[in-house]
């Protein structure tokens, strides 16, 4: 098969398995096991890779609320960047050959002031809490907490990403097969001043829209979200619950998805299969090396 | 003048001032005035940026510890590359042309298992301590603590940088005029284990020692470490002490210097100068507009 460009966004919860304590033993781990799943892929293809950062960024705001100082969200943002992407170059470069160039940027990514995100807080960060401790923290600390699966988390905006700043050098490196590590936990949030400068914004960009400007940008053949599932389900929570293999940007409009993880997956995927004409697909971390093989996963197409 | 190639090295105490309180907020007004000193050097050079990290990593080592959590010294260096590069990155951005790009890279930094400095930690972290807090720290952490002008602070091992993984990928950028930040905190410090894979240190190399790498490396003809004194001094600590204006290696290597701050500095200037044959200077951060211009700080030339 021709060599292909293609950017695998890893899930902040492949990276940090949900219910895990939150140590660097445990990310370590997780991000080894990426790495394995990623490996085969490599060498027949260009790879952009980000990472979702919502479990440590809530981690690194807790550890600097514990000292007693306040980091805001695009400084942890990029604290993230440097820590998950060190591992995932780490870990990866371990497993392929030397000679193969790596890169893991910091990236910068514009939200726009009057998103109306900004008054809607829904991103889930940080660790599970009980109903009872969210609420106290809720009061105690100003934030905005809301259900997540089985327990209750800290939430807060997540405006739509406008832009990628650092895109001409990512472009560069890939000109040269560099394995480019960027864009994680959906880029550094940033937004423009009315004066003209660029400032962080406190909010985390969800890091599969993200993504899917990235992996248009860089004119990628195929945007693959690496998750905790096999793919995308039909009629989910009912006895007749089915796997998609192939899909089309219509049909999974017709589909509901809850909010939280799988929603922005599958908007991420329409939206960059209906600007590019080309593939994305959803599935299981583990089973990446099929899924680029077009062998599992759930795959969108063009109609 | 025919445009040139320049490695900048900011000092951690140019960042964050002796004494200032480690806030989010301080660290982004001092990046400021770095940004705005190195501001008029970037139109006619090439430019790759490194940093120190010498307050942060030790900060965010004290974050993770307050949280009851252990963050090994890669991991860190790791995190400080993202949130120092990143301030930088953007604030820098502010000041020069929109069209130019700029790249924050992680970059990772071999050592050797056996450099003797394992066994004789010197680099100061974190914050300063009074004599008893640094005795009951030592007790309670285990850490090495030392003497820092008017303080105690905890040191650590700090090894010689033997190789920068990322160099080809650094010089792709420069080639396209890309203002590259890289070589945050000396590098994030990596070794070899026996079976061949790479993995962290826990150590902090030396940023001045590993940008005398990084500009060797890239071929730069100028090599500029900016901190926060105008120059090297001969007769330090006397009535007869002078600014040196120019200097050679064998001068410089007549002189005795304070391990601290300066030893490192005039080691890597030397270490550069007689690699390449090029210039090295050692001035004031506020004056690098005047250094990169040989106007002001020392100059370190060949004999």
């Amino acid at each position: 098969m021709a060599r292909r460009r293609i950017v695998i966004a890893l899930g902040g919860n492949a990276l940090l398995k949900r219910g895990e304590p939150m140590t660097v033993a445990n990310q370590r781990e997780n991000v080894r096991i990426a790495a394995r799943a990623i490996a085969p892929v490599t060498a027949d293809n260009d790879l952009v890779i980000s990472h979702g950062n919502g479990p440590q960024v809530g981690l690194l705001a807790l550890q600097a609320a514990a000292s007693g100082q306040h980091t805001p969200l695009d400084v942890l943002g990029a604290e993230t960047e440097g820590m998950i992407g060190y591992m995932i170059e780490q870990e990866l470069g371990n497993l392929v050959p030397f000679e193969r160039p790596f890169a893991t940027m910091l990236t910068m990514v514009e939200v726009e002031p009057n998103d109306p995100a900004f008054q809607n807080p829904t991103k889930p960060i940080g660790p599970m809490y009980t109903r009872e401790q969210a609420a106290l923290l809720s009061k105690e600390k100003g934030w905005t907490v809301a259900e997540d699966g089985a327990g209750w988390r800290r939430v807060v905006p997540s405006p739509l990403p406008k832009r990628i700043f650092e895109m001409r050098p990512i472009k560069w490196l890939l000109e040269h097969s560099t394995i480019v590590i960027c864009a994680g936990g959906g880029g550094i949030p940033t937004m423009y001043r009315p004066d003209g400068t660029l400032a962080g914004a406190e909010v985390v960009i969800d890091k599969d829209r993200a993504s899917a400007v990235l992996a248009r940008e860089v004119g990628a053949d195929l945007f693959v979200m690496a998750t905790d599932v096999p793919g995308v389900y039909a009629d989910w929570g009912t006895s007749k619950h089915r796997l998609l293999r192939r899909t089309t940007p219509a049909e999974l409009r017709a589909l509901r998805f809850a909010s939280g993880s799988m929603g922005p997956k599958v908007e991420a995927a329409i939206a960059f299969v209906e600007e590019t004409g080309r593939r994305a697909a959803i599935g299981s971390l583990e089973e990446i090396e099929r899924i680029v093989a077009g062998e599992a996963g759930t795959i969108v197409e063009p109609e």
